[in-house]
């Protein structure tokens, strides 16, 4: 047996996750809960019907990378062969790691608060990973500068999340060409960046944000129709990058997994052909921001509720503050709230909760003020 | 970037499939072409109407793991936590040879002739593969002596497939017993075996296949609908593993790729639920594979015509035997008949040609009599 698999700790949104009992108030869900589009499937369907369902091409149907660089218009990736089609943005994040750096002398430099699975994934695959805190004291505002500071003579892949989960921040554009300009700027071959902007669709700014995409040429964007069109279970997502990163991280895909579903694709070609559907449900998440805002507020929480994704972070207070994990437990036991403790996004989240804000107003409502009482008591 | 995938050749299959031109004539596909069973595609469709298309746990559907170890019955696989669904028996593969084995001490023995990707993923992985060949003198028959005397101190996973591609032989149940009594009594820690048992449902001897699952405790299965239901586009699979070797297969699937597509589950669920599916393409395989020996005959290629799977070897003559990579290049060239060079199945098979028989009696009557021509030329 391999025994670094062996020793992984088990992720701990997923030990929350398993100790979650079915009558628990569910604040640690990442996934929507909203209505998908049938007649995406229908047509899909219909599509087997006449074509039966075979293997597509490795990367992914020609038609759905036509169509995925043609809907972000990014100025560096412009060509089907920028894409393959994955099983949803981990798989593109996953072959992205593996295909970007040289595990033998390259580092991966991953920004912090951060979904674990980029470190875990450095883990498991033996690349050496570092990382680079955003700050709770500004409410870990993305700054280009902490980033560049932190570059070491290895780095290699930065990795960077925007709109973020946890913090729900968005990458301003002007720090993103801050960093942009300071990676262009540096000696050696280029550091290259990969982007998850799988949040990209769910900001309640007054613009959409940017992607490093639109920026910096060896960006390599990982992204999904999961949560912008409440699909997490489709598996259909994409990695875009330089065609040399595509060619190399397609052999991991085609070694991993062959290809993605070839019904999948169609489904997200059908929403591909309706561009309306990427911001069709903004305005639900808009309307729950505005009332979660309210509630953080009115119970006076120490919060960090971003421009974009579906999080909110709340600051434990007291005794409470110096170990995130077993006041998520107590919370779960005791007041039966189930929230991901902050330190599951590293060490600057340690101290805080993450509470998912996609259930509905009432669970919401009581959550927090369980939430509340739980944590004056 | 990563050297390994940089300087990692493109697999033969893939450079004949790129060189084929779309009149040329196909016997290298390894898909079947029989319609798939529109009821369960509708039937997932409903679900999804009545569910949404949420993420479902990381191993799969709990329904649909409780079907497979019931379909299949293995006496030491028969609980839920036995099974992780995958992407295709690919994933089932690639997590299995990921987890089995310590990269740092451990060897892999891949038994030749043999579907590239094991041999493959263990470069990509860093973990030593050695190979061990069936002889061409008796058709590739399986034979667990020879398996056996291969083993080597280090050996800890020994790959085998059956049906097999690409020779279409099926391991007897007398030869496995052989091997598992073997393994058995070897001293020290047990060598696992990866049994890969994608074609086990097209088998045109008297009696079905058995399984190495059915004997043996440290058994890993891979498998999947994708021949047996004709649906390869599915993307949807298993690996059966001893319990302690799923949590940790586990954890490359949960990071590679979160979970299997709900949607395709679904599917899944819905031919499980029809046990009769699994066999019902058999007939017209039967049909298919008495055509195919009774053309070889009367060609009079030298060739090995397997009770399983839908591929044969025809034995290239002459100078053409040294070089099968060159041989199927100008094949295709010259009489436009893609086949794969039986290199790519390993150097037992060099010297060979797989020529696939699931395309339609008229594109196989004139491929292989074009193939004779050019053979006799």
């Amino acid at each position: 047996m391999n025994p670094i698999l062996e020793s992984l700790e088990p992720s701990l949104i997923r030990a929350v996750y398993n100790r979650k009992r079915p009558d628990d108030l569910d604040l640690c869900l990442g996934e929507p809960v909203l209505p998908v589009d049938l007649q995406a499937f229908e047509a899909a369907v219909a599509w087997v019907r006449d074509h039966r369902c075979p293997y597509g091409p490795t990367t992914g149907l020609l038609e759905l990378r036509e169509a995925i660089v043609h809907h972000y218009r990014y100025p560096f990736l412009t060509a089907p062969e920028n894409v393959c089609v994955t099983v949803g943005s981990e798989e593109a994040a996953y072959i992205a790691l593996r295909a970007a750096v040289d595990p033998a002398t390259d580092e991966v430099l991953v920004v912090e608060p951060a979904y674990p699975v980029y470190a875990r994934i450095c883990l498991i695959e033996g690349i050496r990973c570092r990382t680079v805190a955003l700050t709770a004291d500004d409410g870990f505002a993305p700054r280009a500068e902490l980033v560049i500071e932190a570059l070491g003579p290895d780095t290699r892949l930065v990795v960077l999340c925007s709109p973020s989960n946890p913090t729900g921040r968005i990458w301003p554009r002007e720090e993103l060409e801050r960093l942009a300009s300071a990676l262009h700027d540096r000696p050696g071959p280029p550091v290259q960046v990969l982007f998850d902007e799988v949040y990209r669709e769910l900001y309640y700014s007054s613009e959409a944000p940017t992607s490093m995409a639109a920026l910096y040429p060896h960006t390599w964007v990982a992204s999904s129709l999961s949560k912008s069109h409440a699909l997490t279970g489709l598996r259909v997502g994409w990695l875009m990058a330089p065609r040399a990163g595509i060619a190399a991280a397609t052999r991991v895909h085609h070694l991993a997994v062959t290809s993605s579903s070839t019904f999948s694709q169609r489904v997200a070609l059908e929403l591909f052909g309706k561009p309306a559907s990427f911001g069709a449900h903004r305005q639900h998440y808009l309307t729950r921001h505005a009332f979660v805002k309210e509630r953080l507020l009115a119970h006076r929480f120490d919060h960090v509720l971003g421009e974009g994704a579906f999080y909110c972070l709340i600051r434990l207070e007291g005794a409470r503050a110096g170990d995130s994990v077993a006041a998520a437990f107590d919370l779960l036991e005791t007041a039966r709230v189930a929230t991901v403790p902050g330190r599951a996004f590293g060490m600057p989240c340690e101290g805080w909760l993450r509470v998912s804000w996609v259930a509905g107003p009432e669970v919401l409502r009581e959550g927090l003020e369980r939430l509340r009482n739980w944590m004056s008591a």
